[in-house]
């Protein structure tokens, strides 16, 4: 049994490595070697606390598990604890004897930033300069920080409901030595990528502050009611997502869908686009959206690698157990 | 993070630590403190095996988490190892990180054996003489262990699809100094107390096989299509269970309840009469039947106690998570 605290992850995990294994578990997805198990999320009465379990099998990379926690909202004032709490569960598939437990926080930050990074990588234009940020909270700095290494951005905007948050992805944007420039939202038309990290229940980026040929990922909806940007842009966009149920669901997907405005077949796989199997971005002018959803299998997958590392690096708790 | 590895189990756990946690949660669930979360459990497509989560919160206990695993079929014959393999996670409710990590195997045997005593305890006659049992594997020996501490029992037949497997039992009768009977099953109609445990998908104990003022334990349904005896006897019973919504849907109730033979509201909770809510027993003729299905929170409330005996001893491994 290895165990890989928290507090090692962050000299242990790369974006890179990141990057890499959630491509990697999109597309077997998509090519039916992964596939998530129903989650489970429970109000569970205490705290205030959501809790539950996202769990899936990659049948190509054999990783099995779940990541296990949820969200305690009084931690941070409480107990100066961070309000996401997670642990990933890994087992071995060929006899389910439990194999290897991770620190799941920091990781699961990665595999967000990872997400919206693998669909700029496959459908943002190979021209795009301009990255706009709608939101700008602790997560929105991670998702920047791994999408400027996806094309030779030249300047970032931002708009955020509170501008005096701003400076945290001002100061990612010059530490990559690019310009921040605040924007109002019609000021996202500028953009040629744009990430959405909110917890919105009421759309902020409409249909027109989206020019042709941008790339939009929408990372904040994965719940029920949630809705960073206004469904008549999904009509408007070719849709992906990383996992088609979810995305109808509990996705940014699901309001278009529930006005009818786009149907569920209308909502691609980006590992089909990763594969191949789907062309992907079609043409110079067309929007395309990411419905990032958050799966259990980028949990596991990125778990997985930080196994790896911990033992390669020598790092790794060995418990006999 | 404390951790308590299988192999330490069999020293720690006691029948009686077992049956006191089961029976607690028992009655924290009939009284709205507990509850179970939904079940996920699925055929990964590797190795044949069945894995998923049992998860659970006690707020009276404050135990929080969940079983994962399930049934690797070929364990046994192709590496030695047993084929039910579990592990219990344990959170703090308080805060959502992970608590303890404790081998489930041998818990979830006992817990098992623990909820058939707990419906003998309640449900059985106390001047039961005859125990009976329908079954003879390795799980039956834990159910017959534990239900002979609970009535003064003087002697022991058993009958099993496989009269050769009949000598597991016989053993148990015999260390607790009771003569132990091979019957056919119209033969259990001299049982006071009898469980069933059997993986069977079609009856073999029938109504007529059961005589007026029996407690019946139906220990082995668990699964859609499972059966363990005869519809007809559910209808001709008091009904307890662990968990109302398990019984009628993958317990031995689905079978009456699809009939029309009995309704969901016939199927009454042992929490209940262990909380004195319920009178349980209707008088010396009455037939009880437990129908035992097995729910998560046993396996939280069994690993807590174990964590607790753990500590105590000074045999926990405690690692820096």
């Amino acid at each position: 049994m290895i165990i890989v605290p928290e507090r090692e992850i962050a000299d242990l995990m790369t974006r890179e490595a990141a990057f890499d294994a959630v491509e990697q578990v999109f597309a077997a997805m998509a090519s039916g070697d992964a596939y998530n198990f129903p989650v489970v999320r429970e109000a569970i009465g205490h705290e205030d606390a959501l809790y539950g379990f996202k769990g899936g099998f990659d049948r190509a990379g054999l990783t099995l598990g779940l990541k296990a926690g949820g969200y305690w909202p009084n931690n941070l004032e409480k107990r100066d604890l961070i309000n996401h709490q997670s642990t990933v569960f890994l087992f071995d598939p060929d006899t389910g004897k439990a194999k290897a437990m991770v620190g799941g926080n920091l990781l699961t930050a990665l595999r967000t930033a990872a997400a919206s990074s693998v669909s700029i990588k496959h459908l943002a234009r190979d021209d795009a300069k301009v990255m706009g940020m709608v939101g700008a909270g602790h997560q929105a700095t991670f998702q920047l920080r791994a999408a400027l290494e996806q094309r030779k951005f030249e300047k970032v905007i931002g708009w955020n409901y509170h501008p005096e948050m701003l400076p945290n992805i001002e100061k990612v944007a010059n530490e990559a030595g690019l310009p921040f420039e605040a924007v109002d939202l019609p000021g996202m038309a500028q953009a040629d990528v744009i990430i959405s990290i909110t917890s919105a229940f009421a759309p902020s980026l409409m249909a027109d502050h989206v020019s042709p040929g941008t790339h939009i990922a929408c990372m904040g909806t994965d719940t029920k009611g949630k809705q960073e940007v206004e469904a008549a842009l999904l009509q408007r966009a070719s849709v992906f997502t990383d996992e088609v149920a979810q995305s109808i669901s509990i996705g940014e997907a699901q309001h278009a869908v529930a006005e009818g405005l786009i149907a569920e077949t209308d909502v691609h796989q980006i590992g089909a686009v990763i594969n191949g199997t789907h062309p992907g971005r079609n043409g110079a002018d067309d929007i395309t959206l990411f419905d990032g959803t958050g799966v259990g299998l980028q949990d596991l997958a990125v778990a997985a690698r930080v196994v790896e590392l911990a033992v390669a690096k020598g790092i790794a708790i060995e418990v006999d157990f």
